[in-house]
């Protein structure tokens, strides 16, 4: 490790990592909260957020630990769907582990958003452009 | 399924999610015969890549799967992963499964790309756009 | 290939890797299906032994892709965990994918089932002891 | 939580979520650098069971947080790999991240071996019960 700027850099990764980890725990307790709970926390589009968080989370971590420089991709997706799924569990409300979970996608979301520099979403086309609006938050 | 369109965007999503996981297959495979052979094949970039293609590929057709509305994102993190494992099979030759690994990257990423509309790489700042530059391929 | 005991083996284990891609596929669209039509398919202990199955396919299928000689270990969990889940959907009766995912789930099953010959969950005896000793340094 | 027996089962498979956690990430760190000093510590062997370490312990966790009665067998799974690639790990000796690799795997080994104990769930009926007591020994 040559100088402080690199350290900074090392330091930023490894706590990207931790939040990645947390978050892709949280995520699994709190889907097996939610089946334990039924009713409305059951619904399809937070359970299929969660999963879709618990998975781009542990890949996302596997790539900074690996050392992969093409971790950015990878960063950038988990940050979008860390997002989603942090709207979707503050909207649930306060039962269960919705709020810790969705303490720990925002962590992770602004952790991985720091370490996607140069990834953006960019609509092509009216079409595409509409898709994103419609994407939750 | 309400029309010709929709239908037409299914067959895509069913394409995209066999070749996600024949190249997740075919990455898994070529890594082990990489071991197997050693010598040069067993260099850090090129086995790092294969991992990190088979998590991506893995991770973007569970998304598929699931139905999950961020499906683009995955598949953009994978698409950028499989250009980048191709080339790097193209180039270690015609040893072993790597001319078969680096067509079934190329497919993935072909068929990827397509699903991941409106997401592109836009470097910021002119350290992030080096870094891009400096990502292989 | 040596001989045509080994080429009996190699194919065996072929064919469980495609019955675990198959099983791990089906259950990931089950899971879907349940999602969108809630009810009694949304309960707590056929969604997670989906999701168990899932991730147990998966990682039973990286095994024998990987060429690791202790497949036998998680192919012996997978054909338990693939054992339940088709219970579970069976008992669900014929609504949506069901009955595709408990077929999917039982031919993998009795394929791990095959491959898991010499796993004993017990390992105390001169035997068992002896097979930890063979383990790979 | 009803009584202190349940307690500390729970505290248990807690603490054994940690091991499974904890060796999953310094099996990948181990990976990386392993990759990065390649020689002799890139011999397949101890590269695949790495790989095979990182796969299960993600497995064990996943079963453990999400609540799945069938965890008593990913973790059996988890203790054998865990074994096999501490051994491994201790045999290359104490380069690098090898003696911290060989000691997050024996602790999450003893976990997950203490966590397979029964392996077996309650049988619930005469079927399930011929079931299981045809599994290999």
């Amino acid at each position: 490790m040559a100088n402080a700027e690199v350290m900074r850099g090392d330091d930023a990764m490894r706590e990207c990592i931790d939040h990645c980890m947390a978050c892709h725990r949280v995520c699994l307790e709190t889907l097996a909260d939610c089946l334990k709970r039924g009713s409305r926390l059951a619904e399809p589009g937070p359970l299929r957020l969660l999963m879709d968080c618990v998975d781009i989370c542990e890949t996302s971590a596997r790539f900074m630990l690996r050392g992969s420089n093409l971790h950015s991709r990878t960063c950038f997706a988990c940050a979008e769907v860390c997002a989603a799924c942090a709207t979707a569990c503050e909207e649930l409300g306060d039962e269960g582990l919705m709020e810790a979970c969705a303490d720990a996608c925002r962590s992770c979301e602004e952790s991985c958003r720091g370490m996607s520099g140069g990834v953006m979403p960019q609509p092509l086309n009216p079409e595409a452009a509409q898709r994103f609006a419609d994407l939750p938050a």
